[in-house]
Formats: C-alpha cells, sequence, structure tokens
C-alpha cells in the first residue's frame, strides 16, 4: 500500500499498476471535477509517470496546459497527454473510421495505441454504404497487426473487415446516428452479433478501450519479456 | 357488408380487399387454430378467390391438403397456396438470403411475390462474413426491379446492396441468432439505421411482409391502370 | 479510386456512388462540425454535383448561404438544397403526415424525392384521431406512385392508408410524442407490426430515407435504363 | 379479520372486498397448483359467494366441473363460474376485436363484465387492415355505454373507435403478433401513445381487467347507491 | 369536409369532433411552434369553440393570454382555457396525488376534467408510505363517481385505492423519480400490473388523457342523449 | 489453497468461506448437472459442511435423497439441506408474500435464513389489493428483527411495510404475473423505486439471497464477535 | 390526522412518521420548487424536527441557509442537514467508493447514515480494477456493522466485498459510466446478478436510500427497544 | 467464383477464407437442419477442409459421427470437430470459467482454439465471489499469450483478471443466471462496461467467437508470415 499515491478523500492512484500489467494507470476525466482530474495529473506527474487522459473537457486541457505545456490536446479525441511509455514505436495498430461522426472514438484509439507504445495509422469514411472505398485500402489494412474498426449505425464495418484479414479487429460502436440507434446500441448489438469470426467488442464511443487492447495486440511479444 | 363474408363469431374476410388495394386478402395462420384457418380457406375457395396461408403449420397443412389437392405446401417458408393473383408472372423480385439460417423468412418472400404475379428468383449464402460471394452476384442481382435483402445477426447485407444497386431493397430482419440478437432485435436495428438510403425495413421473420411489397414495387404500373 | 474525392483527414466523397446507384452521395450533418460539412459541400459543388444537406442546422445553413447563395434551406426540414438530380420532374409521390409535430420530417421526405427527380405532393394532420380526414383525402392519395405516411404515437396511419390503396407505403416513425412514446419508439414498433401488407418503415424520423425510397418507387423504370 | 377466509399456509380469501368494492374477489389461477385453486373455490361456495376464475387451465377446469357441474368453462376465455354477481343484467358493455388471434382476451372480458352484471355484445375481426369493416359497425357499437378494444400487433384499434364515439374505451393489447410485438409491447405502446382522448389501457392479454373496469362504468350509478 | 378548418400547410381543425364525441379538439402543443399553437387557438375562437391547450409553454401562454385576456393559465398544469364546454359543473370527478412532484400531471387532470363538465376535488401527497394518510382520505374519495391517482416512482397508489373503492381508478404514472425509474416506466409498469382490478393506465404524465377519460366516465349518462 | 476442494474440471468448492464471512457455501443447482451438484454435495459431506442446496429440481431431490435420507426436501421452496448452520435458532425473521403465486420464493427465504440460524415465522397472502389484510397483521410482522417482503406484478408491498415498521425490509420481486410484468421486470422496478426508505432489493425469484441477507441482519451480534 | 402538518395544496407532512418508524419523514427535494422544499423544512422546524433533505440544488441550498444559518450543506452529495436524530453516534457504517465519479452517491449514504445516528467510515477508490487496493483495506472494512458499497460501470465491487466480510452489504449502483451503461443499469444489473449472498440494492444513486437500510441493519438493537 | 463450393438452394461454401483469413469456414449448426450441416460436413471433407461444427446437436453429432467416426463430440462444448488447421499446437490461450454454469462456453473457446492451432489450458470456479480462488490461480494464468474470461450474472471476471496481468482479455457473458440476469444481459453490460482496460467482449455464449479471437492473438505472428 506505501506504493500507492492517495490523495485526499477522493483517489488512490495504482502506482503499481505498470508492474502488474505493463502499463500505468490511465486518467478517465468525465465524472470527475477539473480541480480532482489536475491534482491527479499532478501526483503522477510527481512520480514522472507518463499521463494519458481521457474525455478531458477543454476547460480540464486548458488547466493542465498551463501546468504542463509540453501536454498535448486532441479537441476531435478528447485526450490530453505528457509523455508516452515507449519512445521507439513498434509494430502496427490501423484505425479505421467508419464516416465522419465516427472520427472522435477513432481518435481516441489512435492517440492511446500510440502513447502506449505502439506505431499507428488512421483509415477514415469507408463505410459500407460505398464497400469499393473499403475495398481498395484493404491491402493497406492488412499490414496491421490489430485492427481497429470504429462505426455507429448498424455497426456493420467491423464484421466485413474481418471477413477480409487474418488480425484480431477490436469494434468501436458508437453513438453516431439518431432515432432507432438509441444511443449506439444499433451498431453495439450489429457488432457483437457479427456473423465473421475474429470481432470482440468494447463499449459505445469507448475508442481508449480499444486503443489499449489493440497495442496489447500489437506489443504482444514485448511485454512477455517483462 | 355484404361483400364481406362472414364467419360465425371469430372472422369477418375482407371480400373487397382486392377491389381497394389490388390483391385479395391472405390468411395469417398463427394464433388461429386449425378448424378457423381451415373454415376462412373454404369460405374463399367457395368465392374462387386465390389463397395464400401464411405461418401455416405441418398440421393445418395437411388438413388443407386434404381439402384441397390442388394446394402447395412449402415447409421451408410455411406458405400453402391455391392457384395465384395472376397466371403470367411479370418483371422480377429478387430475394438475398445472407445465410442458411434465413432461408425460411426469404423463402416465404419469394413465395409472396410469385403468389401475387411477380417472377422471383433466389440468391442464398451471400452474408456479408465473405463479402466477394456477394460482389460476385451484384451483376445477376441488379437485373431485379426490387430486391428483398433477408439476413439476421447483425443484419448488415442490405446496407451494402443498397449501396450497389439503384432499385428499392427491402430488409428483413430475421430471429437467426442467439444471444445478443434478442430474437432478431440487432438484425431489425442494424437495417432501421442503415447508413445506405435505398432500404426500408419490414418486422423480424415477415418475409410475407416484404415480399408483398416487392411486387407492389415491381408490378406498379399494372396496378396503376386498374 | 481516383475518382474518390478525398478531403483530408475526415471524409472520402463517393464521386461514383451515382453511377452505382443512380444518385449522388447526400451530405448527412449531424455529427459533422460545420467546417467538415461545409468543406464536403465545396468540394461537390467543384465536381459540379448537385447538393441535399440533410439534419443541417440554421449555422451551418448560414455558412451554406453565404458560400452559395442559390441554395435553399427549408427550415422545418433542415434540409439545405443546391440544385436537383434531374429538372423535370415526374410521376407523383405523395407525402402523408398525421399531425402538426410530424411536419419535420414530412418535409424533409417531400425536399428528398423532390430533389431526385419525383413531383410531391403533401396531405397533413389526418390522424386517425379523426379517421374521417383521412378517408375524404383517400382519392387524393391514391393518385401517387409511392406514399410516405409520417406520424408519431401509436404510428397508426401507414397501416389504415396501405388499406385504402394499391401502391408501396413508406412509413416514418417520428419522436413526436412523451412518456412511453420512447423517443418515437411505440410508432417504430406500431408500424413494423402493422397487420396490413404493403407497409416498409425507415429510421424514427429518418424522412430522408422515406424520400428516397419513394423516389426511388416513383422514378423505378427511369433508372432502369441508365 | 373474522370476516377473511384463511386457507391453511397459501391463501386469505377476501371476504369483506364486496362490501368496499362492491364486487367479490376473483379467483387468478396462474401461478396456483389445480389443489390451490380448487380450495379457494371450495371455500368460497361454502360461503356462497359466487366464482369467477381467470385463466383457468383445461386440467383445473375439469377439477372444478367435477365439483361444481352448475359450473360453466370457457375454453377460449380460460374462465370457469359458477354463478354470477347479479342476476338480471344491465346497461351494455360492448367488446370489440380486431382479430381471430385476439379472441381470447376479448372472451375473457365478455365473461366478466357478464358475471359482473353487464348485458354484453362482441364484435369480431375489424382490425383496422379494412377500415370499412370497423367503421360499417360503429352505430352498432355507438349503443354502448362503455366498450373494451382488443387488438395486437400496433394496436391501433381503440385510438380509431374513441375518434367516432362518446363513451369511455378500454384497450387490451394482445400477445398476437410475432418478431417485434415483443410479446405485445407494440401493441401496448400503441395504445398508451394513442392520439385520441377517451382511451386508457390494461395490462397485455388481461381481458378480465378491461371486463372488469368497463362494467364498473356501464354500471357506475347501480353501485353509487349501495 | 366543408366542417373542417383548415389552417395553411400544417393543420386541419376536426370541427365535428364534438359531433361524433361530444367534446370538441383539444389543442396539444407539444411539436408546435408558438405561432401555430397560436393559429390553431384563433380559428377555434372564431367558431366559438372553447379551448383547451395542454402542455403549453409559458411563452406561449403569454401569446395566448395578449390575444385572449379572459383565458386562463394554470402554469403547473401548463394548461390554457377560454371558456369551457358546459357551464354547470356536475358529479364529481377526484383527483389524487401521491406526492408533491406529482401535481403537474394531477393539476392537468383537474383542469381538463374540469373544462369538459365534471365537478373537481385535488387530494394531495398521500403516498404509499404513509399508508394513513391515505386511508383517512378514503372516505373523501369515495364520494367520486371516478377516480384520477397520480404518481410516480413504484405507482403503487392506484391499486391500493381500487382495492378500497368501488367507482373506476384511471392511473397516470409519472416521470417523478430517477436512476431505475427510467423516465416514469417503473410507474407505468407497476401501473399496468395491479393485482387490483378497476384500474387502467395512460401514458407517463398524460394528465390531459385522464381528466378526458374521468369525464367520460363521471357524465356518461348526459352524452348518451346527445 | 489446500483448503479448497477441488472437483475435478467443473467445481473448486469454497472451503474457507464460513472463515471469511461465517457461513459455508451455498450449492446453487440450476446450470450443474445431477451428477455435478451430487458431487458438491458429497465432497461437502465428507467435510461434514452442512448443506442448502437451492433451486433443486426434484430429480437432483431424488438422488440427494438416495444418498443423503436425513435431508429434507421442500419442493415449493425448491432447497434441499442437510443439517443446519447452528443448532439453536435465534432473533426472528418473519417473511411475507403477497400472494400464493409468490410462495415459492417466500419459502425459499424462509428455508434459508433458518438453515443458517434465524427463528423464522411466514405471513401470506396479504397484497396491497385487501390493504386491511396486510395492516391487520403489522403487530406480527413488528416483531420481527429483519423482514423479507416477496411480490410479483406492481411490487407494492415492500414499500407499504417499510412506512409501517423499523427494521430492514429486503424486497424479493417475483416472476409471478404475466404480459407487461415482463418476467418480474415491473415487480424488481416498483421495488427499487419504492419512495418509502428502508427497503433493499435481490434478484427476481431470489429468495434464497433475501433469506441469506435477513439472516445476517436478524444475527448480525453474533457474528461480530466470531 | 391531526398530527399531520398540511402544507396549502402540495404537501402533508407525515408527523407520526418517527412514532411508527423510528425516524422522522425525509425532504426528497427533486421535483419540488424551491419554495415548497423551504415551506416544508420550515414547517418541519417549527415542530423541532430535525430535517434531511435530499437531492437538494445549491438554489435551495442558498435559500435554506438563508433562514437556517445552523444547516450544513454538503455540495457532493446534494444534502442539508439541520441538526440530527440522535446526539451521540454509534456502531459503524462504513461506506465505500468504487471511483472519484461515485462520490456523490457515497457521500449522500454517509451523511444520511450519520444524521440517523451511525457513527460512519468512507474508504473510496477502490474498484476492482485494482484488486490490492481493495484487499489492503479489508481488514478495515471488515470492522463496520453494515456496509454500503458504491459503484458504476459493471458494479462488480459490492460482490466480492460481500464475499470477504460477514456483514450486509447495501449495493448503490451509480450513473457513472457512459454508453452502454445505459445510465447506471449496467451497475444495477451487475449488482442485482451478484454470484455472492449477502448483498441487496437500492436504486441507481440513491445513496440516501441504501445509508439510511444501512443505519437501520448498524443500530437495529437501539430502536427495537423503543 | 469457382473456388466456392455451392451446395443446392441453401449454403456456398466459402473455400478461399482460408486464404483471406489464415483459417477455413467454420459450420455454425444452429438454424440447419441435420441434412443441411452433414451435406456441408461432407461437402468440406472432400476438399479436405478441416471441419470444425459449433452448436452441434447430439442429434447431429450422431449423424456426422457415423459418416466420420474420426470426428470427436465434445458434448458439454456441442462442437464436433474433424482434424484440425495446424498439426503442433503452439503459444497458450487459457481459458478461465468463473463458475460450473459456464463450463458449455468455456469448452467451445477451448476446443475452437485448439483447433485452429493454439495450447490450450481451462481454469474453472474461480468467480469473484471467494476472489482467493482466482487470486492464487494468476501465476498460472499470467503465462498465456491471450485469456479467455467466461462468466454469466454480474459478469465481473473479465475485468478483475485485466488488472492483473499484462495481456488481452476476450470476455464472453453467459446465459447463466435467472430472473434480471434477463439471458445474459447483466453480464454483456457489465463486461461492456468493465472499468480496466484490455478486456473485449463477444455475443452472449460465444465461446466460439472468443476461442476464434484468442487463437489470432496468440499465433499473431505464424499468420504474419503466411
Amino acid at each position: 500500500m506505501t506504493n500507492d499515491i492517495t490523495l485526499q478523500d477522493f483517489a488512490v492512484i495504482d502506482a503499481l499498476r505498470a508492474e502488474r500489467t505493463g502499463y500505468p494507470e490511465v486518467v478517465y476525466c468525465r465524472g470527475k471535477t477539473v480541480d480532482q482530474a489536475a491534482a491527479i495529473i499532478m501526483a503522477m506527474r510527481e512520480k514522472n509517470i507518463p499521463v494519458l487522459a481521457t474525455k478531458a473537457s477543454p476547460e480540464l486541457a486548458g488547466r493542465a496546459a498551463a501546468l504542463f505545456p509540453e501536454g498535448i490536446y486532441d479537441e476531435a479525441a478528447l485526450t490530453f497527454t505528457i509523455g508516452s511509455v515507449r519512445g521507439e514505436k513498434r509494430g502496427l495498430v490501423t484505425v479505421v473510421a467508419a464516416g465522419t461522426s465516427d472520427l472522435g472514438a477513432a481518435r481516441e484509439a489512435l492517440r492511446t495505441a500510440e502513447f502506449l507504445g505502439s506505431r499507428v495509422e488512421l483509415v477514415c469514411d469507408v463505410g459500407v454504404a460505398g464497400i469499393h472505398r473499403l475495398l481498395e485500402r484493404i491491402p493497406l489494412i492488412r499490414r496491421a497487426k490489430a485492427i481497429v474498426a470504429v462505426a455507429g449505425m448498424e455497426g456493420a464495418l467491423p464484421g466485413v473487415i474481418a471477413g477480409l484479414v487474418s488480425v484480431p479487429v477490436i469494434a468501436v460502436p458508437t453513438s453516431a446516428g439518431y432515432g432507432s440507434s438509441f444511443g449506439g446500441l444499433s451498431a453495439l448489438l450489429g457488432m457483437l452479433n457479427s456473423c465473421t469470426p475474429g470481432v470482440s467488442v468494447v463499449n459505445i464511443d469507448n475508442g481508449f478501450g480499444a486503443g489499449y487492447q489493440a497495442n496489447l495486440i500489437n506489443l504482444g511479444n514485448v511485454h512477455a519479456h517483462t
């Protein structure tokens, strides 16, 4: 317990997490006040832990940037990063987004995988409504060691990709859509029921989770040695 | 009211339906006893109305076949037909089924459109898990004047087809699948949220409704003259 | 791939779509920033592609109107259009709205079908609570080659119409209502479970999808020749 | 408490119920063993309380008929009755059923209202798919002092009726239907969201509840005097 | 059709409604612009139809009050009324509200029944958490000819009342509550599943519908003569 | 780990559970084959651990009774017990059931609390439809140190009781009911949204969980000393 | 009835509640206007009843603090308290929160139990993602006589704790999370389905209900004597 | 297209699948008749494709075993296999099951990963109710290159594991449980909302999908070379 960093009354930073899982704790900002998130970031920096803050509001980013000018805010991804886990990026995680509305989650995945040590690429606007756009990019997509596929509405993209490649596809349903998309439920159910094997799914709009999982797959051997 | 055929205490056959809508009433058998369904079929035959009975159990089919040996039972489609609305079939309705599990609804659509006057074709096992199987058949599918696309699980097929053709696609979600398919809900939501325009949807497993709508589209001009 | 128009990092316009499906791509604005939507519209105009932008906010419309003063914004429909697919309008698509609250989706359907080449008519405030208002307009409605029926709450209108006409009815459930309408779910389920054949359904509030499908039905033969 | 009839370990008959509410307790058989239901019926008969048992299985009916040959079993309604609350029937409750599949719930409503003292009539197979069948019967239906309207699928019937009459309509959604009717949910939501005032709703397949409420409305003045 | 009042492009007032159902059309304001609602009210006043406008925002009420200073706005009920259907109020409709949060729907019911011709009373804050408060008021409540019971959360109130009275109870679930009340779903399901007969249910927060139905029950005989 | 009892390939009995939590592991039989459940019971008996098997089918009970004739099967509760945790029963847990259909879950709660060391009482058929039956038994119910309240349908019973006593009420929703009870969902939501404090809830039909929790509350002080 | 405090037209304070249940009524502020809530607080203070107001907005707290400067507002808990039920705090209720986002509900539970007479402790940020943080605090947590466990997302915390302690765990699901947490539904279902006995559940975000129940358990013997 | 194997009227075997994705098509038996499944297996064996048939009923297994005595049926997993994709097994996929009820899905995952070329291990009955059983096995579990975690009810297992290891966890929710587990929904939502990164999820009871994905992760480098 001496290794955990306790912040008064609201948080305990899991300082041994990197030892157990190979990666440091990540700061999930939603549901935290700007004061709480900033305090956590400062405590981590004092221990020289690289920081990835997700779902970071512009307000929080402003506060964090004032404290840590070297930090980087990606306002589409809503991520704020200071440093990264590994200097040299390795392997390849490719993030594929069905449409413009899916770019927030896609970029969150991209930023996450990169922060954790993966080389990354983004392929966008290849929804199944114009299947040729996807097919043309398949050779490019096939170079990845793990794929993140991001889509809203009917969520068909991951299944179509998984039928064309030999690496795992991590599917991210998004809340893009309206009416009977029910906040992303349609895409989520579509992806869970994909008739193609090789797809597994994370929470709606959870680009972070998908980028994390894809990085684990991409860098698998690296961590097996630690 | 004199034109309606009243069966004691449980049914009134809408004898003027053909005049109003161009097509006779169809017998939906679920929720009716075998006695009730048989009585309705007999009453229609007395007026020489051609019969399409849907969701017909083998037990009902046995009873009906004994009464009307000229009737045809399709045990995959669960349809029993006597005669048809129009002798010569016209145009083309193509029914596309994603997988073997979808054949029941697909054949119900096929039988319905044919009974009502359409020329029909069936294309099967072209799910999006192996997209090349679908792409190879697109030239064939493009010859249709209306398409019925039948799929369970993620229900992606209709949207992919609609992006490749210039005719309306009527989508039929099926209850094929398990777990989070929730009896066809995943396919239904997927189809309703298709990002491709040109798709409209009928109830889960409602091959009849899709075949009916596709026939209306296929034969549109014919009925405009009546 | 040379035919697709790639916008940096967020969109690829499907320039061959008209060749495959007979109609150009449409700009769905929700989930896009004003900058992104405007960039897509400009790229399309550079290629002389007629533009239909849907779910366009007043803010986007203001930006677009400044760039393209010939564009037309329908603030009830939330559509912004520049030019149209076909000069002369043909056939007839009739859009029927149950109540005043359904006019947004109804006008979106109307604008869409007209943009794509259909002659259009609007019949409004004919909900089933006062069935005579609908019955009186049935002769008018029967002149259509395809009908779009728009309703919220219990969504009964399309089924009642389909029992009285011989052309396909495309049903649009709307999110009008409150409480157990659950954002349009009640109307959606009602329409999917219509006991009248000849009804197929699009997403909640998806006037665009219904207008598109109705236009395909209305102009069917025209595109068969391309 | 001395007025309640206690059956060992599983039931307490509410013997004062008639005094408080004007009507005796009714035996709801689902979830009770045949032994339990039979014991309750016997205890009520010992006190000369007239019996209405609902959701009564054929097995229970067999047992009850052996004990009380004067009892009447309606196998469509699944009701078993011995005697009735009032000799002479008064007023008029009209039960309207949309289709043959709705007859079970409709007959349960009919039997209930009659047992409790109402004169009753049944109008069947007047679903909104052929609206003329309903319109022709409206003069007949208007004679009622309370109406029970029973329908599955989209559940549009009660709203259409309520727009044409000046008495309360009690709506019974039924589980007739399949797929996205979700066991009667579509009809239930449709009825709750009826755009016509004058409709209130009971549980799915709850013909008993509707018949009970309609009888209260029909005989209102009678009980006001007790 | 000459009796209907057509407002350009968005509404047709059902002027014969009073003849068919005994009561004029009511103006449901949600989903209408202030301009649209005001135009409808003016058109009705030109024909001397008494006006009940429901779900009327303060903004609309301001506009309407400027036009018709004799109108009355109840800001808890969100109703605006001009005149009433019947001068002298008769019978008795009692509206019972479980808690302070339910007063909006309760007052809407009260205003509606009164506008339509009923004498009305309100009993408030008698939720089942302190059952004695309800029991003490039962003698008062028993004087009604129809009862409206309004409750959120678990929605137990109507069932408890119905076990103690001999008149129909119309239950109004409200969206009061949070978390797993899911916007009133918990109260709605509770009321639909009431184990006491004599309860029927309207939509969540639909005080209007309940007041309308209760008035029909209360004044039943009056309208039978028209 | 040497304290756990490992059964080949399918189960590990948590032999230290009593040390950690004060009570031995309980055998939940659903989802286990009769062979698996019997093997677990035998392994526990070899260590002299008293056995409570829940959701035990008659077939399993037959097998278990042949092996352990001293065991007791309660076929309403679906429990099979051998011995008990404590010889002398203490305190008082009172189980209150709304209706006959709720007796299965009620008796499971009763058997569980008794097995774990509580003195128990059952009060049945006191649903809120006849509130006087409950009120009369309140003095009896008040003697308990913990109350289990079991109800299906609207699930109002626990809230009404909690408003009349000063001890915790553990609520068990049951799947008794039909239609919109949706397998116990209506009762579950009703109980979670109870407006009375002092109620907490377990899973639908989970009499075991409620009996366990009530026993913990009842015997609290006893275990504080171990 | 003379003991109840009636506020004009909107509330009746249940002044005998303490006599029946051992604790005074609590003021639930959501759904009440600031005027209504303030009037209730003033009426209670006139009778010297200690006040706990929950879900109190900052605006209400401002008003109340002006009237009763001795009151205490906890802006994380959204509680406003004046006095408390018992001077000396006894026993121990421990509130365990999974993450920073769960602190609102956790503090509401803490404030409630303390107001009602319990000694309280808070343990925070011990979610199951870093299980060692929880395990290290188990000896501390074991000292409680009742535990409140608060968690959002998958809601696993209460079940893990209950497997390690011998006192009741009251679980509070929170709406922390996004996407498929569906406003707390995921945590609620997780907690209801906990495979560990000894857990019962209250409504989403209902820290008050959990604190109340935990206090009843903690002080059980105290109230048995009153 | 010449490479696909077309079976008359119901199936097209995707013979090029191994080329595209590294693995042959798998036979999903649910929704297929025994005749259809057997015909597909025979057609694959004629091309010497190794066979994995999932969700295979005992009846189908009997038929298949008669045709191919070398096949292996695992009746817990419901898999039938003939041959395997790779002779020598490599790496390590560890399947962890929370309880005995989860063994079906767990064994399906095990059989699938093994068939596709992975070395596999099973760890069972380590649910979170007795967390020490899991913690003791963590060193064993850490040796895997990919983990499949199978659990029903609250579905907490995968998140707890992922917090303790540095490899991807593929979570399989199962339909074990009852009441508010809603057929596996509770476990599914729990897993999707896991607060630990490193978890992705497949459909309820989809052991096959998880085993497939885990094998892809485990053997990643192998296929990168083909």
